[in-house]
């Protein structure tokens, strides 16, 4: 048996446990796992041996004899990749999930799979050197895309040309000797959200990330639901209006009118006919504008931009009024690089989806912005990584 | 121990797979159950005890001597109540939940609690009389509005004025001395199509019902997914243009655009402003017009009940075709009165949804009309009436 074989459902529940709570003694396993306490030995050693568990840590004395406490392996390193379309994160995490390195720089998803991954590599390297790790005990990785996330492989993703397919999962699990586990970014986002954000040990509630383009992820009875091709989420090409033409060959999608990229045409037009002299000024000075400009400016009192951004969070929160009188969640999370343009967005995004959403649905229901923002990826993805070491699959 | 306890989970899968697959042998029960022989024994005697299943049935012989057969009790009886918000339907089922007696007929949600449980209690009385049982075993009740699933009440429901609150799982129990569940109408109908219609056995899918309003369900890993507040799948109030005035004090509701009450009221005024010749002989006939009417003129031919239909069919098939990004289903349903106003409506959605949803979401995706149509939701409440005696809660 070696780490990679399958946990028994015991073995799984003790892991989890230990993960989630810390060292325990034995007897705290006994009485959380419901396992008898012969079983328990038993599957303590097998877990001993292939080294995810230290049976015998610091003890603890409650008046008697002190007790040793049974911990996850000190060893044990999980790698999360969080890959988007223009950055790219790393980060290394021990076994309770402690982020103990995190790196990030940009990168041109495009530039396909052998040029991103040399890169990825080198960022693990740099990260697993940092922490003195030679070997991780699993890796996750989050893409920019659908994901078919048995087969551990993008789908047809339209950011991502040449990834179609791409045996990322295998390729990446073959390079590095450890399972790996690939996911949607913004699905790992989510899972990050409720292992250590705001969303925190929450089964159900709604996120929504806002970037370059805008996607989302459904969190059901503790679980991410992905759907049947691996794209449940993909909320950027609902449509909302008859134009602009969208990348992806259709017209007035949600993302062809607002997010960074959508902000930043429009910035551009608005400079470049003089409607906003702020960010005329703005782009003479940087030669380009970007979503950060939008909301520099209307930090500065730009009425243009100021009305851009109050339209697109009304875009945006009129899909979210609908997904919330379909879906019913107690909690929406919004996070993303364009979620922190200031309180004006938040603001509209918040009062479009209380006035149009049904009474009943949103009676209680908090819209609050991300407190992880950008280390959610990849904490989703150590979560994942450690889930599947940890899982009786 | 009563019919009411806890089961075991032994014993809940047993009676599950009695119910869906038939009488078994011992040998099959301990190799689909993986309970031991001894522990089944056992488990089994309980269950005879009271009244569940019945040990000896009539045997089978595979060469030798003839193993008995293992059934539910012969006289189990499941009630199933839909209540619609203008026709309430009862039936009563076996064991195996085939529906032995039916009966439909008109009623006022409005006329509230009293009067209207008066009717269903006659219905029940009636079905009952039909196929010679006293007392059923349990009860399931659908309600056209959201329901308080874990308190049995319907909470906030528009169409039923005089039933927030209303304790109607646990009167109905009181006076039938039996166990009772409640749930929306449109889950119920969505759990009978999973059971009996075309979703049979498919664990994912979407559920959209257009009768006098429009409403869905969401059917997520084998379970309908309820929300926080119970409202999921409510999706008539989903705002889709700025007008007109929703009874529900929005404007431009996807309902108050479309569905049974929004085609009457577009056809009489079709009607009277002499736009239709076709609709207007047909209100001089009958007095009043409803949507069964729209789908008569369309199939005269008459432009503007083509037009009403078509409209009507893109306005749904764009809320459906976001609902499909957001979920990625497998498979939608369709059903309500209104989904058989012919060949029209479903290629005007399909056409809508397969253009406007992302290719991913839809390269696979059958859009189909339910085939159990009016039966489907006392299917469901007998199925979840027997779920609930079969369970562990």
């Amino acid at each position: 048996m070696t780490p990679h074989s399958q946990r028994t459902p015991e073995q799984s529940r003790i892991l989890r446990l230990l993960r989630d709570r810390g060292p325990c003694t034995r007897a705290e396993l006994v009485s959380l796992t419901g396992v008898s306490r012969s079983r328990l030995a038993g599957e303590l050693d097998e877990l001993a041996t292939v080294g995810l568990v230290q049976r015998d840590g610091p003890g603890v004395s409650r008046g008697g004899r002190p007790s040793p406490l049974v911990a996850l392996a000190d060893d044990l390193r999980f790698v999360g990749v969080d890959l988007g379309a223009t950055s790219v994160a790393v980060g290394v995490a021990n076994s309770r999930l402690d982020l103990l390195a995190f790196v990030e720089e940009p990168v041109d998803i495009r530039d396909g799979p052998r040029k991103v991954l040399a890169q990825v590599r080198d960022l693990i390297t740099k990260v697993s050197g940092e922490v003195g790790t030679d070997r991780p005990s699993g890796i996750g990785i989050g893409v920019p895309g659908p994901v078919s996330y048995r087969d551990g492989v993008p789908v047809s993703p339209p950011l991502m040309p040449g990834w179609h397919h791409y045996p990322l999962r295998d390729q990446v699990a073959r390079e590095y000797g450890c399972p790996v586990t690939v996911d949607n970014d913004v699905n790992l986002m989510a899972v990050g959200e409720r292992w250590g954000g705001v969303a925190k040990g929450m089964d159900d509630f709604l996120f929504v990330k806002i970037g370059t383009g805008i996607g989302s992820a459904l969190v059901m009875n503790g679980a991410v639901y992905r759907g049947i091709a691996g794209c449940a989420g993909d909320i950027g090409h609902i449509r909302v209006d008859d134009e602009p033409l969208c990348p992806c060959g259709s017209r007035g999608c949600l993302e062809a009118t607002f997010g960074g990229a959508a902000l930043a045409r429009q910035a551009t037009a608005a400079a470049t006919s003089s409607e906003s002299t702020v960010l005329a000024d703005l782009l003479a000075r940087n030669g380009v504008l970007t979503a950060v400009d939008v909301g520099v400016a209307a930090r500065h009192g730009d009425p243009v931009a100021v009305r851009l951004i109050r339209s697109g969070g009304q875009r945006l929160g009129n899909v979210l009024a609908g997904l919330v009188n379909f879906m019913n969640p107690p909690l929406v999370v919004v996070s993303g690089g364009v979620s922190r343009l200031g309180h004006v967005l938040l603001a509209e995004i918040r009062q479009t989806v209380y006035s149009r959403a049904m009474p009943l649905a949103t009676g209680n229901l908090p819209i609050v912005l991300s407190e992880i923002g950008e280390t959610a990826g990849v904490l989703g993805a150590v979560v994942a990584a450690s889930d599947q070491i940890f899982s009786t699959l």
